[in-house]
């Protein structure tokens, strides 16, 4: 069973405010660059993993998909998605991803934002997309990247030189890093950018783009906090073809 | 022009010291690894991109490959290359990466050791590999990891808790990085796994398989010096096909 985390009265309240669920996706820095890997969602089914409050399904049939499937593990977050959705050609579903069986053939897109780093069996997951997805179907997600995640104390320092630093270790050493990101003890699942690609490429997927995603220039001026970030990626973005 | 560093009388001095100059394959550590991505190399067409001392050229033949091509920039080691190498079907060319141009379709396996990442220009050398290979031919090729070419200041150092992390910074700024391995100022180009990834599909290549190298637990039995390296990969290997 994965760790339901966003069912935590506190972290729920916590995440609630966070500019992306407040501002949906234009919330989010990574939003144009992953929009920017998406195809275009005219007349597609598509299937949103991990649809937290719905904002990418909305997004999805405002630009003209023909129906889309919503699934989250979070009771919370389908409640808001469902009061927040007036489309009958969206449907929420609740659901573990780690137990997640997809009818076959049935999506030309499976999106997901930030949730699959919480799984832990990735193969058997990514199979099940593939499973899901017709011939020539796409796969568009994001995840936390491996080298913000592996780090056994995940925090900026100065070097010697004064300069910020992200100091890695354990990286080669995958599985669960549990950290106190908006409650204590957030469980998720550290696996390597080879074990991303390779997971893909033996469950059938051919990999189409890979962005290790660090803030634009433009997002540093409008947003100075962010400037660590060009350091090293927060986001790993991955773009694969059934 | 690709800087030659191996054409240094100090940096050969010194390379030529090293457990892989001396004892060959067997002296990489990396090596294992590299091999099991290969194909079976009998009855096949090689060409080796920076082939050095001429050790893989000579591992090929020994295991039926038909013909071999070494292409390596430096003189100093296509000479000692030429005089340790008595067979027919092994041609040595000295040529510089950045300008190579490979004859079409004329290859099966396209095999390169830690010698891409002093090419500036990756996308042209991709393309004349891809240009290089029959259809279905194989690329397997190994560089240093861009987590560990990244930093402005790249060796190890303690964290707060006293433990040894890789302190990475830069990692999103492509380009040269100047260290002083083996002699002064010696020139690689550091790109982002993102960047190796695409310029390989968006030259045609279809990802097979991903490893970032780090010494296995026996490795680190029989040689504990080298038991940091686990913290973060020092060398990437990809495999891809035509």
């Amino acid at each position: 069973m994965t760790q339901n985390i966003y069912d935590d009265e506190a972290f729920f309240k916590e995440y609630s405010r966070l500019p992306r669920s407040i501002d949906g996706l234009e919330g989010a820095p990574e939003w144009p660059a992953l929009r920017a890997m998406l195809p275009d969602v005219r007349d597609l089914s598509v299937v949103d993993l991990g649809c937290g409050f719905g904002w990418f399904c909305r997004w999805a049939r405002e630009h003209g998909a023909e129906r889309v499937l919503g699934i989250d593990v979070s009771e919370k977050m389908l409640e808001r998605a469902r009061a927040e959705t007036h489309d009958t050609a969206i449907t929420y579903t609740m659901a573990d991803m780690g137990h997640l069986e997809l009818p076959a053939s049935s999506f030309d897109l499976a999106y997901s934002s930030l949730a699959f780093h919480y799984i832990k069996d990735m193969h058997r997951l990514m199979a099940q997309v593939h499973r899901g997805l017709v011939a020539g179907g796409r796969l568009v997600f994001s995840v936390e990247h491996p080298i913000f995640m592996a780090p056994s104390d995940p925090r900026f320092s100065a070097n010697a030189a004064g300069r910020t630093t992200w100091p890695v270790d354990c990286y080669l050493d995958e599985g669960p890093r549990s950290t106190d990101w908006l409650a204590k003890g957030v469980i998720k699942q550290h696996r390597t950018m080879a074990t991303w690609i390779n997971t893909l490429v033996e469950t059938g997927f051919a990999i189409s783009h890979v962005e290790e995603w660090g803030p634009t220039t433009e997002q540093i001026a409008s947003h100075p906090e962010w400037a660590d970030e060009h350091q090293r990626p927060p986001f790993l973005l991955i773009s694969a073809k059934r």
